[in-house]
């Protein structure tokens, strides 16, 4: 069965289960193992990391019950807490799997630019400063495209192959939010965060917009801004 | 001063102050007082029961001390709990008075409709039967006017003046959200919520639309609907 979630990470320490720790992972199998009477295991599209949200998580998993998709997601969302919630529920084909069989993800990050910050949401990053969104979105062109993105990952994924085709690199503004749209194939740990602190840097006027294409050509991670706080970023979306 | 204030009301037993209770005047006038360094007194032109938000609250208050505005606004924000924000700080006549010059007061009610909740917002009452949006709007219309409101109200305001003139009340489809709004002079307690809850019994079939007239008409508050949850309800808008 194929299962689409929407979550608030601010509680969690991201997706991926760990001892002792609450995850998002570790809250949904213990409410499917509770509705389904039997361990289950789960293949996910996104590795969200802590404080990290999603629209559009994309998860499976194999059952032997047979159970009604409506129904288990009726019975999953009275049974998890409220900030994770499903959306979807599908039977899909056997060889389903929302990882490897995901062609596109899309992230988005939140940055509220105002003087005041929101009662209501806190999955965005004040920012008071008035941002300068031409430079923003300069340098969001430079990051379009394929490139080795060593430069704007975890210092440990060096070594391995950092090749990654951004299809979108945006920033929109909507009312009082700056928007950061991130589009590929898949990304590299941290990727999104760097980018957005490096993008955050020309935002602030502190860079160039043409410095995030040299230190995308320089590929050294100890160049790019500072990764950017996990409560503005969402998973977007999942393609298959 | 005059203030602008947004604040989530679901941990707060309502605006107003009570003895060993949170709300939010008390965190108010805490933060007021910790920046003035002097006791103030607040007027407020909606007052907000217990889990009810506010997108746009007003009140004002007299201070001997001479304080910049914006700085007045930074530094209460820096004070206050993350779900109470000021959102704008204005020097007014001396003469202002928040509650008795608000001229028009709006409630908005948020229903979310449809088969899962959100994990993203909480403040709206999920609905997960199809909501009769035709039937609702056809009891707003019956509601909308001047009339004698003692159908709609607490027991208590019985005996008391319950004309009120309700300018607006209508019921709009924005996608998963149906929203219920209201704009009167002033509004008696519980007034919005019994509305509520009587426009929802249409919205559910249990109730011909013509029903909410009948009720209007016996001016008999055990004939209405029950008093719909606080959570999806906000002060909307004041004007002056």
């Amino acid at each position: 069965m194929r299962l689409v979630l929407e979550y608030d990470g601010a509680r969690y320490h991201g997706f991926q289960r760990q001892a002792g720790r609450a995850t998002i992972e570790e809250e949904l199998l213990a409410g499917m193992e509770r509705i389904l009477q039997q361990k289950v295991k789960i293949s996910y599209a996104g590795r969200t990391d802590a404080g990290v949200h999603a629209r559009w998580q994309v998860i499976n998993f194999h059952t032997t019950r047979d159970i009604d998709p409506h129904r288990f997601r009726w019975a999953l969302n009275c049974v998890l807490p409220q900030d994770i919630v499903v959306k979807r529920a599908e039977i899909v084909a056997l060889d389903f799997d929302a990882r490897k069989n995901a062609r596109e993800r899309e992230y988005r990050y939140y940055i509220l630019n105002r003087a005041y910050p929101s009662a209501f949401n806190q999955r965005c990053l004040l920012v008071t400063r008035t941002l300068d969104i031409e430079g923003m979105k300069e340098a969001c062109g430079y990051l379009e495209g394929t490139h080795e993105f060593n430069s704007f990952c975890k210092l440990e994924e060096e070594g391995t192959d950092t090749v990654r085709n951004l299809y979108q690199c945006e920033c929109r503004k909507e009312e009082d939010f700056v928007i950061l749209i991130f589009r590929a194939n898949s990304f590299l740990r941290h990727m999104v965060r760097s980018m957005v602190g490096t993008i955050m840097e020309v935002g602030l006027g502190k860079m160039a917009p043409t410095g995030v294409r040299e230190i995308l050509e320089s590929r050294d991670r100890r160049r790019a801004g500072a990764t950017a706080e996990a409560r503005g970023l969402f998973l977007w979306d999942v393609r298959y």
